[in-house]
Order: C-alpha cells, then structure tokens, then sequence
C-alpha cells in the first residue's frame, strides 16, 4: 500500500478539530474521509473500507472522551480486528474569523465595531469568554453545530461584514475567511489527544506505515516511524531507529517509549479482584499511566477497565506485554489487547 | 437538631430525579431545597445553608458523572469541609402523562389517538425509543429543558387533550396529571446512584442522622442508622445493629459494609507512583470497588483518582482507614478522605 493512498475516517464536518488531527497526522497525500459518527468511523475500519480512523480520547482540560471508550469497549462485538497503533496531540486554538475583504478604517472606529452578530459552536462561547466579554458585550450570539459549520455560516453571508466566526485557522482556510485575531481562548494549552485505530488484519496489518506528515501552519515534513504492534508482539530491536537518527544523538539512542492500552472486567463482587488485576502491571514492571471505566453493559456496578501503561524498550522487552496478557486472563473476564504504539509525548 | 429540621439541598427543578431521591432518602418531613446548579448546592452544605445535598454520581447505564467528580476533586479550595455520608440508589422508570380528565372511548379509537404532541427532556426520547416507534410514529416531538418541565408544560396546557409528556410518576404526582402508561423505558434497571454529602463542621458533623425515610409509593417507613464517619474514625462496634435488629436475624448480626471515598494525585511521569498508591489498599485489605479519574486541573495529562473500597466490618476495624490513609499520604500528593458510608446495595 503506497502512504498516497491511505484511507482515514475522522468525524466530520470538513474543517473539524478532528479532520485537523487526521491531516496533521496523515499528510496531505491521504484521502481523509469525513464521516457521520464515531461509530461509522470505527465500522469503516472493522470492514477495510478504510485504514484507519482517527478519534479524540481525551482532553487535557474536560477528560475522557467516554464515546470513545465506549467504542472500544466493543460491548456488542462489532470491531473485533481494530487495533489501536498512534495517537496525536492536537492543540485546540480558536480564531476571530471574517470574511475575506472585511476591512475598517483605522482611527475611524475600532477593528471589530462592524461585527454585529457572532456564531460559533456552544462549547467555544465558554473557551473564550473573557475575550468576548473584554470586545463583545451585548453583541448577539447565534449557535452553530461545529465551529466549521460556523465559519461557513459567516463565509456565506451576503449581508456585508457584519458577522463573525469563532473556530480554528484550520477552518479558515478551508472556507476561505480571513483571521481577525487568533489565539482568543482564555486557557492556554488546551490540547486533544487523538488515538488512531487501525485493522489487525487489512494491509496495514494495524500498523502505523511510514507517512509522511505535514504539520499544518509549518513547512516542516517528519517522517513517523513504523510501529510494530500486529499481533501483540512489541518489541523488534530496531523499533525506534528513524526518529534517533533524526535527533542525531551521538550516543547510543534513547529508544520511545511504547504505550499500550488493556481493557477487562473483573469478577463482580469479588474482593481483591481489581487490585490482583492491577498488581500484574506492576509485577512487570510495567508503569500505568491512566485507568479509566465504563458500566459493563453486562450487569449494572460491574465496569469495564481501560488500562494504560507504558513500557521503556531500554529497561523492558517486548516479550513484557504478552507476559502481562497472559496474567491478566487469569484473573479478568474479557481481557482484550486493544494495541501498542509509540509515545508521542515522552 | 430534630429530624424535621434537616435541610436538603438537591439540584431542581421541582420533581427532578434529584427531588426524588432526597424525599426517598430523608423523608417528607426533610426541608428539600431547589438548587440552580451543583456547585450552588454544595456550597449550601460548606455554608452551613444546608444540612446535606445529594448528588447524582454515577448511573447504571451512562456510567460517572462527571460534573459530581470534579466538584468532589475542589480544586479550588472551596469545599474543605463537605464530607460524603450516605448513597441512595434510584430506579429511573418513565410514565406516559396527560392532563387530568383525560379521556378516550374504549372502541371508538386507541386510547392514544388524542395525543398529537409529545413533550421530554431530550434525553427521555431516547431512553423510550421503542414505545415511541410502537405508538407514536410521526408524532410531533417537543424537547423541554426537564422531564419536569415538560409535565409542566402538559398541565398548564389550554388546548383539551391533544399533549402528554414523558416524565416520572414523581413529576405527575407533583403537577397533577394522570399516568397514562408506566415504565416505558426500553430498559430495565436505569439506576442512579446518588451520593449524600454533609459538613464535618457542621450541626451534624457530616453523619447522616436518623432520619426517617418514607419511600414514594410505599406506606413502609424504616429507619436509617446512624453513619459515623467524622474525622476518619470509622468502627464503632454497635454500627449496624439497628439495621440487624430490624431484619430480626436471631444469629450474630452480620455488619453491613462500608465504603469509603478518597482522592488523590500521583506524581507527574514518575513510574510506579500510580501501582504504589493502589497496592496501599490491597496491603490493608481493603477492596477497591471502583476508581475514576478525571484532569487534576495543575497539569495536562496528570489525573486526580477517585477510589471508592469497602470494608468488611467482620474482618477489619474503623482503624484500617486511618492506616490506609498514612500509607497513602507518603506515596500520592492531595491525598483527601472524601467520606465514609453504609453500602446500600451490599
């Protein structure tokens, strides 16, 4: 499969934060395929018509994005063969945005005086609160569904320059508006992380291929190395090779970090059955670094763990994970292996 | 402080799951007081306004609320004193309202052939998907901001019959309208579990007190026992016995369980912090029931766990949490005792 013809589902509108993750993640050469739902995006994969999909996990400021853990707790069976095999940060900026040609005499009144009425997506009012109260007091407010399908309101308007848009440059470009301010959110940092999930057994083999990426706002094009995480046999030795180079560290490179993310149930009402479970992690050296659950639809007050830890090639092989898998079935109910890939934070 | 004295807060508006479930937990001689939002509810109980509010935590189905975590995790400080005291389980059952005097002609057409307009809580309409597709297909749908709202909406209705709502038996009884059909939801056994929350400092120094419970729908009052859980100090020895005597078991009375809250953060990136503060419970013996996580809110990508455990008061004394709570402090930072309870469920 050559990288100009990958596939990637990511929840639409065009212009999303997630269509952002996906081009930033996969390059201009990929087809990105919007789609209705999350779960469509999850069946494109599960039926190869596409070779991955890309869903937000959780946000650095509101948490788990539990439709996607519901996802992934694949309560019903749907999605035996995804596999997850990246994850990508994305920094979520908001922008003033207007239509291209918006113009205001300088001294004759203040930039936004024209600006009458303003959409954007419920959730963004909040973000940027305190700009809006700071230059938009008493100015009307109209709901959109997306931030994209805001600036697309105020790109269609025929009503001259009197309205405005908050969403991302990312969707200014695409709707061809122009950006009046950026950055007008009230906390900085606030950043999505991404999962991409492909399929054990389409061509990828659920890996990650070489792809080349083009960060959006720069020039600069890295190539992502491949990930190693068909089946649940993690560590090659070389893993790791074509990011140190790129570093070029003299020393010997520091090899990534690998997460890996485990769900399972525990016997219901069983004491000690969740602490047995967790202890195997650490009997193994393995660092957990986040545990999340959801109801287990089997029965209510019994839950589905999310389990993520994190493995150093340089202290653990690779042979660690199916160690830790073969424990857990022990002492878990429907203990799955949901993938491997490389820390893009660490 | 007498029992008809206690002031509740709950989260309104009137009718609401939360109004129920603080009538079925205190009783109708409890003083239960609308609140606008959680926050406003619990700075009720820090204020010393309010003897207790109760917060909806965690449903059977749709898993935590997260809004109660993060009010739980005070990361601003605001709530030092709140202290978890009690739960309640409810059972989420949906009715079919109409106005009063609502009338059909057995044979002369179906007894839902009046109504034309549905009103609920957009939620609602899911949980009652397949009654709706059965019996009123095409039907016009109007989303109200409550289930409660919409019966409201149905009682002050001018124009006959033609309207009905989708709300609980609670919220007819309350804007006086008939029940037309009674648990309509799809599924069974939507529970929500709801936490009550009291001031260490205040009157009753965050224990629930003997308050007498009369259920909706039921003309059995029982009494609930004293739960002592200020300071950390959690075994009294007698603890339960009311309980006992009433199921009149004439062996040893078996002492129910008791849960415990407790939250705290682990060290940024440092490996094993999260393994080590885990392992604190299950050296102590204590079962861990269920955790959650959610931002800490000082920095991305570090959480702040909720571990609730149980404690058998056969096999561990009230000492344990005390115990567990020194190990913790030494391996976790924020490490806060959020409360002690009697298990309603075990």
């Amino acid at each position: 499969m050559a990288a100009n013809t990958v596939r990637v589902a990511f929840l639409g509108p065009l212009a999303s934060f997630s269509h952002q993750a996906a081009l930033e993640t996969f390059g201009p050469t990929a087809t990105l395929l919007p789609q209705p739902s999350f779960p469509d995006a999850l069946s494109s994969v599960q039926s190869n018509t596409t070779d991955y999909a890309i869903l937000p996990f959780e946000n650095s400021t509101n948490g788990a994005v539990v439709q996607a853990f519901d996802l992934l707790a694949d309560r019903e069976g749907k999605y035996p063969d995804i596999t997850v095999c990246g994850e990508h940060y994305l920094t979520v900026h908001q922008c003033l945005l207007v239509k291209k040609g918006y113009i205001y005499e300088k001294g004759a009144y203040h930039k936004y005086t024209p600006i009458k009425k303003l959409y954007t997506h419920p959730q963004a009012w909040g973000q940027c609160e305190t700009f809006l109260t700071a230059h938009f007091k008493g100015i009307e407010r109209q709901d959109s569904s997306s931030t994209s399908k805001a600036a697309e309101t105020v790109a269609k308007e025929e009503d001259g320059y009197t309205s405005a848009a908050i969403a991302s440059k990312f969707a200014a470009e695409l709707h061809g508006l122009d950006v009046l301010d950026e950055d007008i959110e009230d906390k900085e940092g606030n950043t999505t992380r991404f999962l991409v999930v492909g399929n054990r057994r389409g061509e990828a083999g659920g890996r990650m291929e070489e792809v080349r990426v083009g960060r959006s706002g720069g020039d600069s094009t890295t190539t992502t190395p491949t990930t190693p995480t068909a089946g649940i046999i993690g560590e090659s030795g070389e893993q790791g090779s074509i990011h140190d180079q790129q570093q070029q560290q003299p020393q010997k490179p520091k090899q990534p970090k690998q997460k890996t993310l485990i769900s399972f149930m525990v016997e219901h009402g069983v004491p000690g059955a969740l602490a047995n479970a967790l202890t195997t992690f650490q009997r193994h050296g393995m660092n957990l670094t986040s545990i999340n659950s959801r109801p287990s639809g089997v029965q209510p007050w019994q839950y589905i763990f999310f389990i993520e830890c994190e493995r150093d090639p340089g202290l653990h092989g690779g042979e660690v994970i199916e160690e830790v898998m073969r424990d857990l079935r022990g002492v878990t109910e429907a203990c799955r292996y949901l993938g491997s890939w490389r820390d893009q934070l660490g």
